[in-house]
């Protein structure tokens, strides 16, 4: 397999899978290991689908948790293609499509609702002025609302999904009220919140939220995640999700 | 002092204060506790309002933070009047004032935005089919939303409060997300929220909430708080909430 300029083959987290990274084009991030392992997806069969999906990281992730068929959709074509060859080089070709396109053109591409389960780690930063963007495109785009608003996400993710059907997205806290205000303007009914927190005792920075598509009303706050211990080394219980028991 | 019925001159929390409660009236709960701990007040001085006081426990514990005035409104003449003999017996009349009265009444009754601070631990539970309520009255009231409705308390709450004044509220998590779409579009932005959870590794069965008028968005997810270890012991930081150092 051909890799390209700074590109590696990293492991995946466990030793059974390998992924093509690029420091100067995107890393995969924990954040998107935690959404991988926060949404549900069903077991057996099901589609599923993945937006803003990079280098196919929460598809390769996901293919671990369902024998479903996975979608992944980038709309940088660099990303698409480093996804593409990681997909292959695991064999994963017959359960992992990866799509080089726009989210918002998906409703129409694969009609409405034709998934069970969602999930989304979407550029968490309102586009800023040109000054302050990053100045490296691929990880600007990756990273602020440029090719997409998170209410493009929340509305394109809400005619993906059956009724009944699961979104789940990674954020930042700071945006806790525009995703939940968002989810329910768009029938994503908000079911399940998890805070992750980099150490005990600091503020949460990231946000795991799933909805369920025309459900009632009524959220859980799972427990808290904590990310570091006192002493800079993973908590026993990220240690799990990272590599396994 | 007199006491009437099954009531009790209880410790509140250090033995420097007392406060009467009764098992068939009123007793405080840990919910409380935490809203007195959570709610910011002026130090030196300023007024703090304290809806839904039932026997006083909130305006009590926040005499302790500050040296402002608090005033406690409450609509149970026989919870105002177990409140008012604590007061009194602590000898607190000149720095907390409760009155017996509807909140819905107190914008008019103080004029607008009166307040720098105000807390409140409101009714949980949407008010059921007769059949499902608590049959005892003083009870019903204190857990229902009888007299008053959430929309009711946080409507009160933005015109008691001045423009950058703060109002922390107490909840289930299940209604955080109507408590905090109401406090939106009351002008009173969610700026911290606190999730409490009964024991590590169970669901937050509490929510601490705390908004500012007029504030611009940005809201901090602070670090879980924890209430019982695995031996059913307080943890740490919660006998320190209730005990001090």
């Amino acid at each position: 397999m051909q890799l390209y300029g700074d590109e590696r083959l990293d492991y995946l987290l466990t030793e059974d899978m390998r992924i093509i990274q690029s420091p100067s084009v995107f890393n995969f991030s924990l954040d998107a290991v935690l959404l991988g392992h926060f949404a549900w997806v069903p077991i057996q069969k099901g589609n599923i689908v993945d937006l803003c999906t990079g280098n196919a990281v929460v598809p390769l992730l996901l293919s671990k948790k369902t024998k479903g068929k996975i979608t992944g959709v980038e709309i940088q074509e660099r990303l698409y293609d480093m996804g593409q060859r990681s997909v292959e080089y695991n064999g994963l070709q017959d359960r992992i499509e990866l799509i080089h396109g726009d989210l918002k053109d998906m409703p129409e591409h694969f009609g409405q609702h034709a998934f069970e389960a969602l999930t989304c780690n979407p550029p968490y930063f309102q586009t800023p002025k040109a000054s302050e963007k990053n100045l490296n495109e691929h990880l600007a785009i990756a990273r602020h609302e440029i090719f997409c608003t998170l209410e493009d996400v929340i509305r394109v993710s809400s005619r993906l999904v059956k009724q009944g059907g699961k979104a789940a997205f990674v954020h930042r806290p700071e945006r806790f009220l525009d995703i939940v205000t968002l989810m329910r303007a768009y029938r994503l009914e908000p079911k399940r919140v998890q805070f992750v927190y980099p150490k005990e005792g600091k503020e949460a920075n990231t946000l795991l939220i799933e909805g369920i598509k025309d459900a009632n009303a009524g959220l859980k706050i799972l427990p808290p995640l904590v990310v570091y211990q006192e002493n800079n080394e993973y908590t026993e219980e990220m240690h799990r999700i990272l590599y396994g028991e």
